[in-house]
């Protein structure tokens, strides 16, 4: 289990994702209330695009908890940005916990982060990482399965071409859900996929929720959109939601605003231009 | 809130007190029961006392959670001791997370670790600094309220000679609680001291529980002794609880088995050759 | 021993001062040339002002050394600032290192790092504690003597109210100075001062070289003032020296080009307005 | 490069090798003086065998410089051992330092360290792990060239079966690196093997300086042996050298005593009983 928040919008201070709200991605660190476990201790990172400065998103991880970050806290205040993404962690191996498998995995200027598990990862593995570009395959640092998955993602928007849209994006993921799908029913046909995730390219990205388990169990996702975010007061609220202008997926509503809708099970979610694209059902 | 573990006895393999029973130490950073929170997970000591090579014990803390701490497995382990004690914290101040501020501490043979608050601490710092002698006042690295109670500990236990026996330690430890409830008297006098505490020298040991509040805000604090405490097959426990060779004092019981006693409120216990020696009231 | 790299200017990237430069900051982790040993490993610590949004600078800090930390070749390569500090540590106890001992330190909107040593500081710290007000003896979190000289300086500055421009900022700093040299005086007369430092609220700056020991013993500073500072082609180097816009305080120079300029010893350079204000002699 | 020290014979404290002689491995982690750079502060670990306890050895490793881990310097100072391995590492790609790449690494009770360099490793990375048994290759948790190689090891020893004496892991060792080798060879041909290792089950062990490259191009490697090695009034030497009863192989020599012989290049030590069984020329 780990709890997510992606961000796509106006200039927004990290700490208005992060620190701010009544349940903001801290909070969940020590108290989600939509997961199996209120724990998600080991580990956090935050990616943030600057395109004035550079494609590749910049990026904070560590493997302390989020709450007790001093530099997490720092970060969050006096960071803004238009695309970000922030995920804390509860490990399956906890005694393995590294840096390097901290969420969000980036690469050039993909970003991917996943609160899931892909069940007989173990059983997968070495046939998953047959299937990879000598790239990809290299550009593995870490072991958890959402870094894999990723590295497939990525072989897919490979094939997408260097000018991929939104609709380009959610073709590949489609295509690497599948071939990890495949994989499973291969090697371990008793377990499941839970795949919440985001990906991006800093301008555009899917958010999913999908299961092959029965749906009820899949991990939780929501939305919210609007013209602008604001933590005013010590009140954090989507503003305007009739205009679009940013938009939140979030493992967990951040607020206590009315706006927070929940993902459809197996559904994938479009974003771009700051609103949602198109919603689809994997 | 903090949890702690205190061992004197037959040699036992530091495992047995912090991974192996049930509600070990480590169980109790995540899931503690007695506690106001579950959590404990702002970082975890231990101290194990090696007499055949020297006095000053041996210690491991770090600030990561106890329960993902790798090399916190591998030294329980492969490690044993006759007095051992163990820690995991929840900070006050977490963003000053330090490896400085992690109990047990530890100055020549004596340690100390606490469970609890001084309340209005920061109004009485400055007075109980200028009170320490200057070997106590330089020996303070971290800012806790529990290492500057400590250093008065280690005035009056001074005060005692180089013999002190375990009768000693506890005028010390009378005499440096007594001045602490002046000091908050006098400095804070609407605040409250909470107290859960050991204190040994790797020989003779005493345990404290004490508040100024109703005693039923004190923290928990049980006791457990017998001939020794073995884990077999995943089960842990105090054998031949008849005869004495080993004693356990705990935030919270580590096991299912009975001998689990909780302390009476506002009471100190004497521990010296692996029993309890003699209880008083404070 | 410590090295640092101050910068005010027009907005650069944290990479242009810490890591691209031939002999960047990190660079003067492991390779320092005009230090006792080449090695500064215990630490480093980056402050960036972000006056848009805040008044308090962000700061990221970390016991790791500062060659291999990938989050802090993130943040240099993605953060862009008018005013950043920067500092790599030589622990002089480093069984003791730790977050909080690591500069700058940062108190509201006051930033401050320090090279060198007050000699004797053991012998003086109680006396320079007990004249400190409540708040500066409150908001010490660690053990370094430059934390504890810097408490002293704010409490100058407290006496030159709210609104002081750079010569204010000197006057503080002269009197702080004055008082640590005498309690050195007082209480370990054989002892010297090295104090190379910057003080920065994010607009004005004083920084200075300076110890009461031989000037051949002070510790190396350099400034290199100009229109911008740029990194092109893997070169770094001021352009346009004749006229103002940045300038640089480090320890050591950055880059080949011919702009670095050697402090006098005993000096204090003011800075404002991104350039040289005025220089006195200590 | 990095440095290790490996050590066999009569029960000694870690601090023995670790940080009490004038060139303990500590001492190398910032000052070596065989190594291209004196720099070893990219992580450090330490194995040691408690056959009373266990087969499987304790290990504690860490991403700090070794100099400055005060839980190194302490578990050092009150643990002994008969069987013990140390090493500091000075990483290759340092922005990918995690503790899952320090050495020694540990497989049951099997231990590995290494110093040198797999040429080509990222050629050959593939086609090595896919001659991997399942076991070995599900086994691999970092991603440095020497747990891959120690990886190959174990398939080979297990190819010797469960009695294999200190023959049969000099025969597992050799075919193991022949299949290295090999896959250099065919794969990176221009590339070279440095191989300066050692592999122990507690008992027996091998060590091995080895290169494919002119010999004088290898890492240094230097054997002392003799009755105990002792450190008495800050000095530090191996006593009796006409008697066996303890075998020290280091990269560097520890101490001035004139016991340290260097190895030859491209040669093989077999390790049994406390002392040399036998030499070989690889």
């Amino acid at each position: 289990m780990c709890r997510f928040t992606f961000y796509q919008g106006e200039p927004i201070r990290l700490s208005a994702l992060v620190t701010e709200p009544t349940h903001s991605l801290i909070n969940q660190s020590f108290d989600s209330r939509e997961g199996e476990e209120p724990l998600n201790g080991d580990g956090f990172g935050v990616v943030w695009y600057v395109p004035e400065l550079t494609a590749a998103p910049g990026r904070f991880r560590g493997v302390s908890p989020a709450w007790n970050n001093a530099n997490l806290h720092e970060i969050a205040r006096v960071v803004t940005s238009r695309c970000v993404m922030a995920h804390v962690r509860a490990a399956t191996q906890q005694l393995a916990v590294s840096e390097l498998n901290c969420h969000p995995f980036v690469v050039d200027r993909w970003s991917f982060m996943h609160n899931g598990d892909i069940g007989g990862f173990g059983k997968i593995r070495r046939a998953l990482l047959s299937q990879l570009s000598d790239e990809r395959f290299d550009a593995i640092h870490g072991s958890t399965d959402s870094e894999h998955f990723f590295a497939v993602l990525l072989d897919e928007l490979a094939a997408e071409g260097n000018d991929a849209d939104v609709e380009a994006i959610a073709r590949a993921f489609q295509r690497g859900l599948e071939r990890v799908r495949e994989l499973v029913a291969l090697h371990a046909p008793e377990e499941h996929l839970y795949i919440n995730a985001v990906l991006t390219n800093g301008h555009e990205a899917v958010a999913v929720r999908y299961t092959t388990d029965d749906p009820d169990e899949g991990s939780s996702l929501h939305i919210n959109q609007g013209q602008r975010y604001i933590c005013e007061d010590g009140v954090c609220r989507m503003i305007d939601t009739v205009h679009s202008g940013s938009v939140i997926v979030s493992s967990e509503p951040l607020s206590e605003d009315p706006g927070w809708t929940a993902f459809k099970p197996n559904s994938m979610v479009l974003l771009a231009d700051n609103r949602v694209a198109r919603s689809l059902t994997l």
